[in-house]
C-alpha cells in the first residue's frame, strides 16, 4: 500500500483517490475493452461514452443553462487568453480587462497583442501588490465592450471573487483555471468560462470551457480551425482527437464529486478549509502575515502568508515535509508560504496542516 | 488478469504493454513522491526530470543532430498546420505544399487561410484518390519555397513516403502523426517534423515537434505566446503547464522502445509485419484488393483493402473481432478495411490476424 503525502501543490495539483484508482485498476483494460482508455479510438463508443458523460457532469453540477455550450480544449489557459480576443474582438468590438494579479495581466498582454487598443484595462490593483480585488466603484465598465474579462481566483497572490463585478448586462469572460467548480454559482452572466483542468479538475493538457450561444455567434469564422470555438461547438469538442485520458480523469473526478454531494458539498468543504487555516493565520498575526489586505477578498484556494524570516520559512517548508506535506514554498515571485487547497485537498488535510501551524507558531513565536 | 486484445486501431492506438503497465504499477505513488505524476507541479524536480527524459530519448532514438530543438507542444496536427504558416509565412515568405491525402490537403486548406496566396500546391495525386504518391518528376520545388510541406504516411489511404522528395536545400516540413519514430530516418533536411503522440508515441492531446535552428530562426515573434515556436523553445516547453501525463506516457513508451533494441528493431518488425500483411493480400488479390496502386508506395503503418461485398466487409470485422482484434473498420469515407499496425503491435498480433485472413479468403473467395 502507498503512503500518499498531503499535496499543497498550486498545479497540476492534488486530485481525490478513489478517482486515480478507478483509473488505475483499469488502466490496460478499460471496461472489459480489453484495451487501455488511452488506446481507443476517439470515434469508438466506449470513447464517445466517458466524453459526453464528462460533457453532462459539468452541467449537472453546475447548473449550466441550455443556452450554454460546454467545450473539451487544449493549450491551457494561455491559448485562451488568445482565443478569445481572436474569436471577438473582430468588427470594431471593443473589450475591457480587469487586473488582479499576474494571470489576468497576462490575459490583458495576450488580446493586446491581438486586437491593440480595442483592449482596456478598466481597474488593476497592481500598484498595490494585487493585495486585495477593486471595490465595485473602481470598476467603470464602458458601454461598447463586447466583454468584461477577469480571472476569478489569483493563484499567485491569494485573492479570489466571492462576487462578479456588475457589468449592466455585458457578458463576462473569466478564467477559472484555479477555482472552477469550487461551489455553485449562476452561469448566466458569463459569455465564456475558461479553466485549464489542473487545479480543480483534472490533468494538465486539458481546458474546460463554457460559452454562450449569443457569444459563440459572435465569434469569427476567419481563424484557423483549432482557433475557431465555433467549430469545437458545432463538433461537440470532437473536431480533432482530443486528449482523451485527460477528459476520462475529468469524467472519474467529476463522477467522485457527485458521489460526494456535488458542489453544495464541495463548497461547504472548503468554507471550512478556509476557517481553520485563515483562524490560524489571524490567531498569530505577527507571525503569520497573510498578503491579502482586505479578508472579504481572501480566497478560499490560494492562501499566501509569510514569516518573520527566510530561515524560519525554510524551516516551515521543511518540519512541514518531514511530516508528511509538500507543495508549501511561495511563487518564486512573491516568497513566503503558498497554501494550495483546491476541491481534492480535505479538511482532515487541513486540519493537519493546522495543527502543524499551532505548533510552530508557539515554538518560533 | 486481464485480457488485452489485439487493436488495430488507426489512432488513439495500441501502446506498449510494459509502458502501460509501468504507469499503472504508480499511478497513485509516482517513485515514491506519494502522488500521481499527474498530480505534481510542472516545476517540480521530480516532474523536470520526466520531461528531460523524454525529450533525451526522442533526441537519442532518432540521432537528432544538435542544431534541432525537441518541442512537446498540444493542439495536435491541426494547430501545426496553422502554427507553421503562421509563424514562417510573414515577411513575403511562400511555401509549397504536396497533396497525398486528407491531413495534407487540411494543412493546406489551414496555410491558405493563414496566408493566402503565398500557399501553393506543387503536387497532388487526389484526382486518383490518393491510391500512390507523386513521382519524383511531378514535384517541381519553386525556388522560392519556404518550405515544403508533405504529410510522411497516409493513415486513412495508406500511402507513405519511403524516401523524401529532393528539394535542392529548401527545408520540408513534415506531419509525421502517424508514422514518427516508425524506423530511424535522417532529420537533417527537415525544417519542421510535428507529430501528434496518438500513433506510434503515447496519450492524445500531445504533439512532438523537432525544429532546425536556422527555421526557428524565422519564426515570427509577433503571434500570441502559445502559437510561437520560438517561446516554446525558448522554455524547453515549459512556457505553460504542459500534458505532463502525455509526456509521462511518452517517456514510458520511448524508455520501452529503447529496452527493445531502438528505432533498428522496431523498423525490422515493422518491415516484417509489411511483408506478412502484404504477403497475404497479393496471395489472394482477386479477394483482397489493395487500395494503394504502385507498391513501393504502400504504408507498413495503416493497409488498407477492400472485400468483395459489404456483406463479407462486415463478416470480416464481426469475426476478427470475436478473435479478439478490433479496429479493422475502414475510415468513414473510404470503406473496406484498415489495418492500422503503429509501433506496439507486435509481429505475433500481424501473424494472427494473416492466419484469420488465409482462413477467411479460403472459406468465401
Amino acid at each position: 500500500m502507498s503512503k500518499r503525502v498531503i499535496n499543497f501543490y498550486a498545479g497540476p495539483a492534488a486530485l481525490p483517490l478513489p478517482a486515480l484508482e478507478r483509473a488505475q485498476a483499469e488502466l490496460v483494460d478499460f471496461e472489459n475493452t480489453g484495451m487501455s482508455v488511452m488506446e481507443i479510438s476517439h470515434r469508438a463508443k466506449e470513447y464517445d461514452a466517458v466524453h459526453n458523460e464528462a460533457i453532462a457532469l459539468v452541467k449537472e453540477l453546475l447548473g449550466v443553462p441550455d443556452n450554454f455550450k460546454v467545450l473539451l480544449l487544449q493549450g491551457g489557459g494561455n491559448l485562451q487568453f488568445a482565443m478569445l480576443p481572436m474569436n471577438i474582438l473582430h468588427s470594431g468590438r471593443k473589450a475591457d480587462y480587469i487586473i488582479t494579479g499576474q494571470w489576468a495581466e497576462k490575459a490583458y498582454k495576450e488580446a493586446k497583442l491581438v486586437a491593440g487598443d480595442a483592449v482596456r484595462v478598466i481597474a488593476s490593483t497592481k500598484e498595490e501588490k494585487y493585495c486585495r480585488l477593486p471595490r465595485p466603484e473602481e470598476i467603470k465598465v464602458n458601454r461598447d465592450a463586447a466583454y468584461v474579462h477577469l480571472c476569478s481566483n489569483n493563484t499567485i497572490f491569494g485573492t479570489q471573487w466571492k462576487e462578479f463585478p456588475e457589468t449592466g448586462g455585458i457578458p463576462l469572460a473569466c478564467d477559472m483555471s484555479s477555482d472552477f467548480m469550487w461551489r455553485p454559482f449562476d452561469v448566466a452572466p458569463f459569455g465564456l468560462i475558461y479553466a485549464g483542468a489542473q487545479k480543480n479538475l483534472g490533468p494538465s493538457g486539458l481546458v474546460v470551457a463554457i460559452i454562450r450561444d449569443d457569444f459563440l455567434a459572435l465569434c469569427s469564422d476567419k481563424l484557423p480551425s483549432m482557433l475557431q470555438y465555433r467549430i469545437h461547438a458545432d463538433k461537440n469538442s470532437l473536431f480533432n482527437t482530443p486528449p482523451c485520458f485527460s477528459i476520462y480523469i475529468l469524467r472519474n473526478v467529476l463522477a467522485y464529486n457527485k458521489s460526494i454531494g456535488g458542489l453544495d458539498a464541495i463548497y461547504k468543504n472548503n468554507l471550512r478549509k478556509g476557517e481553520l487555516l485563515y483562524g490560524c493565520i489571524d490567531r498569530y498575526p505577527a507571525f503569520y502575515r497573510g498578503h491579502v489586505t482586505v479578508p472579504a477578498d481572501r480566497s478560499l484556494m490560494n492562501v499566501d502568508f509569510f514569516l518573520p524570516s527566510d530561515e524560519l520559512t525554510d524551516a516551515f517548508v521543511k518540519e512541514a515535509k518531514a511530516l508528511g506535506m509538500v507543495g508549501l514554498k511561495g511563487y518564486r515571485d512573491l516568497g513566503g508560504i503558498r497554501v494550495s487547497m483546491y476541491n481534492a485537498v480535505t479538511v482532515a488535510q487541513v486540519e493537519t496542516l493546522v495543527t502543524f501551524m499551532e505548533s510552530f507558531a508557539k515554538k518560533h513565536a
